[in-house]
């Protein structure tokens, strides 16, 4: 796996010290992340689509929405651009001019197509089962042949690749740093709570680990 | 305030009984998101770039990135696609054709420019600021001129809108109701935690209450 040379296309230009183009910083904003945002232009009009998503090895799998525009444009050839942010908390500087927020960003161009061959989708599928909770593909009621059909997964190539980041303090200088106001960072992490059974469930199944204990 | 036609550009299209056309969904979803992903595409060339946004009644605030390729490209009058998720809950289904995420997301075509005026920019910068922290813009200290100029807020008209949520328990059916594992919803709230005091901080200013209660 190498690192993305910096273009045209992925070069992070505004606060440039916190552009990074290596996959080690790159690969775990992917694998931390539950949703990325898929982004694709059809005569010029752009569309931004949530839709969850799994590293395989080099290759990012995101899960398409059947029926929508998006598959015949990617299918095409068209090339896409998919973003990952992971937001770590608020920055509350002195002054409103230093107010930033603390995150992880990763910003993918790339194309591909869905993925046809069943025995390839159905591995993409346990894949992007297991980014999201490791250890329930062994536990669910697996794909029939008619789920598998009625599910696309689209394999895209990594062209290109940038990450930004920010994290830690205000960045207040100066005779600022005596303006009298707290001045700190709030931490936003999503703390996973309880796993809430279906009330439709009779039975008390037990509840598993990657449940009871689900972080990312 | 009017709610907005079903077109071609923003109906949903898969599960579109998610699908969502009323300020009344679509509102909230805005407000309580701290990121946006701004979707453009220059030469067929899609970005999709995370960034703060704000509502300011009909129009959504964008912060720019100065020197980016996104300020010309809005200001030359493209359409710009801005996509907000909120991730509520992980759901986890008996079969693996049914796990699901609940969110709630919004989809806005738009366009718009930056804001020239320096009395409406330091209107809007009182809104973004505003929006991530109530009672932030009086507290802190507020921008002289140069970080004005410095400071690049878009405003957007939102032309075509829609949302897509989903709330709830797994969507098994029939027999699939007596397969055997543990199904429900994993919740997935960002908790904001105690403030952290900028270690550069002497004086030991009160925390505020926005910061102390800080939520969305």
């Amino acid at each position: 796996m190498s690192d993305f040379d910096i273009t045209a296309r992925n070069e992070v230009r505004r606060y440039a010290k916190r552009g990074k183009y290596d996959r080690a910083t790159i690969d775990p904003i992917l694998d931390e992340a539950l949703v990325c945002h898929v982004g694709f232009a059809i005569d010029g009009q752009p569309y931004v689509i949530p839709t969850i998503h799994a590293r395989m090895d080099e290759q990012l799998l995101v899960h398409g929405l059947k029926g929508g525009r998006m598959l015949e444009h990617i299918n095409a050839g068209n090339p896409v651009c998919v973003t990952v942010t992971l937001l770590d908390g608020l920055v509350m500087a002195r002054t409103v001019f230093n107010h930033s927020m603390n995150y992880r960003s990763a910003v993918l161009f790339c194309r591909g197509a869905t993925i046809e061959d069943p025995a390839q989708k159905l591995a993409a599928l346990e894949r992007l089962t297991e980014h999201v909770a490791r250890g329930r593909w062994a536990d669910a009621r697996q794909p029939n042949e008619k789920e598998l059909k009625a599910t696309t997964i689209i394999a895209l190539e990594i062209e290109s690749a940038s990450a930004k980041t920010r994290a830690g303090a205000p960045g207040d200088d100066g005779e600022d740093l005596e303006f009298p106001v707290w001045a700190g960072v709030i931490p936003l992490p999503v703390v996973p709570q309880a796993g809430e059974r279906d009330p439709k469930q009779t039975v008390d199944y037990p509840v598993p680990d990657y449940v009871a204990d689900y972080r990312r």
